[in-house]
């Protein structure tokens, strides 16, 4: 067989462990946390729904690409709960090192355009990029609203943590970011925040 | 709030269903089967990685879009196991009512657009519905062949079965198709398909 071929096959099925990085969000059918896989998923979707409220033009397949892969490195590096600020610590250093070790797994040209795609994220100066910023903070608001704040509360979140979390929405998309404040605004008056 | 966009989050709200609809495969970091969410995801990270094999020239970004959205439709009618006939002798009319109902939820021209997303998978005319069409049946071959053959062993698959569904591949990749075939030959030598 193909020896290229085989390792991509075997970059695919290593792939596969990004179903079991869980997140703090909760899925909304099953009392369980949300994976990365899963999150990830609906984030890309989300790109072909709400690429008009873009502040710039973007490039869908490569906003959606950027989707698909943001959160890869957390296969080694594990989820970073946004809101904790030990873990944020060491954060970049833990993922840039994972980076390193899954990428290197393909051989070029497949290693530098898909490592490009995290890093593009990760950078956050391309329209492509700050609108994916932007969903991975929606994304998760909109699961929370629906399950009446449960990981902020968990959590222990204060508003002014979850306010200045989606203040980078504003980078990708005015009329997101807008909509964005009014619900956390509305969950503040439902108490799922702690008072600062 | 604005009203479109009220529609839209219920759309991506309403998505997150496709989280707990399950197939026949496995996961590999966990004993449980995956869901519709977590395949659609991998089979759309696969696009980038293997869209060089493709026989004819394809768009990535059209191409991941039909990936995320193909499945979608199963949020209503769930997931229809490729080897039950039972269940394939309505799937068709259960899945087009299905679309109906789910894409009717979106406005024009977004309905249109997402709609035709899945109208295209099922058609299988286009170069990019066909690539996606060999991603889905090498997906969870993969899946399968990591886990020792466990969903054809559960289902006695017979290998004529497995080789009729695969037969399809080589409508969207020659090189795909000849990898595939060396697996489940090999799948055969290790007994885990029924022989015919």
């Amino acid at each position: 067989m193909n020896e290229n071929l085989e390792k991509i096959f075997e970059f695919i099925v290593e792939l596969d462990k990004l179903k079991t990085v869980f997140r703090q969000t909760y899925i909304l059918g099953e009392d369980r946390p949300e994976n990365d896989a899963e999150h990830s998923w609906h984030m890309a979707m989300m790109v072909p729904l709400l690429s008009r409220y873009s502040n710039q033009k973007i490039d869908e397949g490569k906003t959606i690409k950027i989707c698909l892969a943001h959160d890869l490195v957390e296969i080694y590096a594990g989820d970073t709960y946004c809101y904790d600020p030990k873990a944020a610590a060491d954060k970049e250093e833990r993922e840039k090192a994972a980076a390193e070790k899954l990428f290197s797994k393909l051989d070029e040209p497949l290693k530098s355009e898909i490592y490009s795609l995290w890093t593009e994220f990760e950078e956050g100066k391309t329209p492509e990029a700050k609108f994916a910023a932007a969903l991975d903070r929606i994304q998760p608001l909109l699961l929370n609203m629906e399950r009446n704040g449960r990981s902020w509360i968990q959590n222990g979140v204060h508003f002014s943590q979850a306010e200045k979390r989606i203040s980078k929405i504003k980078d990708g998309s005015d009329v997101l970011f807008d909509v964005a404040y009014k619900k956390i605004e509305e969950a503040k008056n439902k108490g799922w925040f702690k008072t600062d």
